[in-house]
Parts: structure tokens; sequence; C-alpha cells
């Protein structure tokens, strides 16, 4: 197949645009999530993420990608300010909805308002979940790390608390995705469905 | 839907399979990548990631997860060693070939061979890039992170060169995954293919 190249300096001289979609198209399809927080005073935030990361099984670790905290992020500041966040995945169903969430609201608007989605409490966990969403986790920050680069921070985070759909759990573990039906997004603006082509042994030598 | 609840006290008193697999899955269906590098010597080596996630686009910056440097990992060797490796996206029909490259061979076998994936080398970029590959970057490290909860590395590199299949470029910047097919992984063993749903505008409020 034939390759076009782009140089560092190609890079530099490209259209703004065209330069954050093909950047941000590279690192392919990921899972979608929203992340539920609270104020101190209870007002709720969602905010969509494609950058969630497995860092570790046990303690059950993940990690996310925040972007420069150069204008204000609510979702950020909640965690900082409650130390806790949701994290919910987003289905195939919700995608429009999710969509939103990732519009610029002032403080005064909550994104589940905006989106429709509905936030439900759980186990006295003080941030919100989405309601719809087939797999939701309560998530306590453990770390974060400055990218001295580019300013963006990641976050590593503790699985505290778990809710699956029940009939998804398989008895190895895994998850059935045709029942959880996980979006992915790819870039800003594509969101795509996911299809289960093979499942592999451990790979031995 | 009937949700399960598991609890950081059924995390911890789980089978370790169960266990394995369900937190792996818990991130969803990621992109599938192979990190190409070689040692001082040339030596190749090749290895499976999917918790590759974009950090920035301008200057272009991914990261990736490493596992604990408790036990030779090749991969972060070569390129604390030589300063470089390269990223490449698997696509569909990449995959059993990928999957060989997650099992643990000594320093003598490359990955390649293993495999039967192709070493190309572009540009005079000390790294081995994958030939069957429609997506593949030339990385340069940035930053490691070291993640005091387990011992992991998230590493930040920037991309100083790009080779993308011609056709797959759109007018304005997005990349055509019909085209470059990329192939997805959930947790340790399921490969997904992934389609394109719908591509939405930029979310205002």
């Amino acid at each position: 197949m034939q390759l076009r190249a782009f140089s560092e300096e190609d890079f530099s001289g490209m259209d703004r645009f065209f330069r954050m979609n093909l950047i941000n198209q590279l690192s392919g399809p990921r899972s979608a999530f929203l992340v539920g927080t609270a104020d101190r005073s209870g007002s709720t935030n969602l905010a969509l993420f494609n950058s969630v990361v497995h860092v570790g099984a046990n303690p059950p670790l993940l990690g996310l990608v925040f972007r420069p905290h150069t204008v204000p992020r609510h979702t950020l500041e909640n965690i900082r300010e409650t130390g806790v966040f949701t994290l919910n995945q987003v289905h195939v169903d919700m995608i429009e909805a999710a969509h939103t969430c990732s519009a610029n609201y002032s403080r005064e608007m909550s994104e589940f308002d905006a989106s429709g989605l509905i936030a439900e409490y759980r186990k006295d966990f003080p941030a919100p979940f989405v309601a719809e969403s087939f797999v939701k986790m309560a998530m306590v920050p453990e770390e974060e790390h400055l990218i001295a680069a580019n300013q963006t921070i990641f976050m590593v985070a503790k699985i505290v608390d778990l809710w699956v759909a029940e009939d998804a759990v398989e008895a190895g573990g895994h998850l059935d995705e045709k029942i959880t039906r996980p979006a992915a997004v790819m870039g800003l603006d594509t969101y795509l469905s996911t299809e289960q082509i093979m499942r592999l042994g451990y790979a031995r030598p």
C-alpha cells in the first residue's frame, strides 16, 4: 500500500485543524468514558474521556489524561476538591448524549441536564454515576503526574467499586461485549462500534 | 439492566485469573500497536501494546504504559539504550502475528522472526518499523513517569515522523478507518474490529 510521509517540519507547518484531526486520530479507536464528578456543594459535572488505560489489576488501577489546566477544568477541580470521581463506559446507544458532554459549559449548567443522561448515586459514594451506563466504577485518585512537555496531567486512580451488567460477566472474568456494546472514539469526533473477531490463548514462545 | 456489584474486598478475594481478565477488560477496547526497538547491536524486538493514548497535537505527543520493570523488559531497555522506538498500528489482518509478539521470548529470539512480520527501516531511523502496518510512527521518548502505586511507567514520546496509507488521509486530516482497518484489543486476549457509526460536529453549549 502506498504510504504518505509526514515529517516533524510538516507537522509544525500544517493547517491547525488538519493537524488536530490527524494527530488525534493516530492513537486509533479507544473506548469512550464519561467522568462524573460533583463540587463541594453537590453541583454535578460530566465529561467525555477517551484516554482511559489499564495500569494494574491488583490493586485495580486505571490511568487517564487531562488536558492542560490553563483554562477552567471543572472535572479536575472537582476531583481535587472531593477526592472522588466515577467512570462510566459509553455504550453505542449513548453516543450522541455523551458527545454533548464534550462541550464547554459554564459551572451553572450540569452536563447531565444538557445531555439528558441521568445522574444516580450508589453506596453513599459522593460522585454521580450515569444511570444508562452498563459498566460503572467508583474511583479514588492515587497520583497525578504533570507532563512537562505540554502541561497535561496523567492521573492514576483506584477502582474501589464496580458495577457491570450482570449478564455480561463470563465465568472466566471476561465481559461479553455483545452485551456491554462499548463505543469507541477516534480523534475528537469519530465514533465506532466494535465487534469481536477472536479471542486468543496466552502467547508462549 | 441488572448490574452485578464488585467491591474492593471482592477484588482482593477474587481468583487471580478472574481478576486479571475482569480488571484488564474494564478499560474497554483500545487500539493495538506494535512497538519496534533494537538494542545497540541492532538485535530487534517487537512488543504488543494496547495502552497508547493521545497526549497532545502540537507538539505531537503520545503516551504509553510499561508494566513494572521487575522482570527483563527488552522494549524499555532498548528504548533507554537507543533513545528511539517505532509505533505500528495493528490492522485486522495482522492480529494473530501481533498476538505472537506478546509471548516472553529470550533476547536471542526476535519477535519479527517468531511472528513472521517483516522489519523495515526508514529514513535512517535506527529502530525497525513493521512493513505490514498502514500507520507507522518514528518516536523519541520525552519523559518517563514512575507510577508509585505499582511501579509501572508512563512514557510520553514525540512523533518525529509518520507514514500512513495514502488513500486513508482525508482532506480534513481524518483517517478513513475503512482503509486502515485498526484492530482493537480488550483485556489480554480479545481482539475486535471497529466500524464507524457516526462523526459528530464540535460540541457547543
